[in-house]
């Protein structure tokens, strides 16, 4: 591992999570590429406080590199969360989306319900038009063969 | 803090996450609650991997003892998922819900237009069979005024 102070951007000022830990950044620390020098500290303080430095260290380091964007993101997401809500973290918004779903589908089952009931009805008022029909051509050709005519 | 090893169950004993981390279970242990000396090692594994002892407890402490037993669940879920799937963790969870909520957002949606071009429908087949009635009424009425009866 070099000794040098530089993040990935090659400038000497360390990285956003080198910065927060007050350490020196080297040149293939973990987490330079996501962590920039300016808004890095603070979106890492809530990394740090809730996972702990070395445990995300050691996460990214079992992930390709191309997936380590994704863990990140998705790490600093249930970070926020758990410091919004130290009881449920991001698991709140789960149990909403939950909650939604079974709102969604009893919405669905109904409208379908509705739907079924309508082409029943629809059905019953095709055959009511075709009884109508029936009964208007029996009174013509009624009306027909006793000669009247109109 | 006493030094006596002790969990919650007042066994002698240590909790699961004791137990796990090697370490004397005082009587007003953090974990001892919601880590069994039998199945908690194995639970609080993944908190701690995923975690860290430290932060877990940390985070405990300063919510009400009454939130503890859900701040331990949803802890776990996380460390659970993340474990699983190092990427996306439980916020993988998350994508599908919110795709599961946009699909049935939008089958509703179709749904409910069904229903709207059914009511039209249905309008239009009412209109149909009051004038096939009115034409029956009016073809009766000039039957009845030629002297035809049937």
């Amino acid at each position: 591992m070099a000794s040098s102070s530089s993040s990935s951007s090659g400038t000497a000022s360390p990285c956003g999570a080198c910065r927060f830990l007050r350490r020196k950044c080297t040149h293939d620390c973990i987490f330079a590429p996501y962590f920039g020098s300016e808004q890095g500290p603070v979106k890492f303080a809530a990394i740090h406080k809730v996972f702990g430095a070395s445990n995300v260290s050691k996460l990214l380091l079992q992930i390709p590199p191309h997936d380590r964007p994704e863990a990140v993101a998705t790490i600093a997401y249930e970070a926020q969360a758990r410091i919004q809500d130290p009881v449920y973290g991001c698991v709140a918004h789960i149990f909403t989306l939950q909650q939604q779903v079974a709102f969604l589908q009893a919405q669905l089952m109904e409208a379908k319900a509705h739907l079924a009931q309508n082409a029943m009805n629809s059905h019953n008022n095709i055959e009511n038009i075709f009884e109508s029909a029936q009964i208007m051509m029996n009174m013509q050709e009624n009306t027909k063969q006793k000669g009247v005519f109109f």
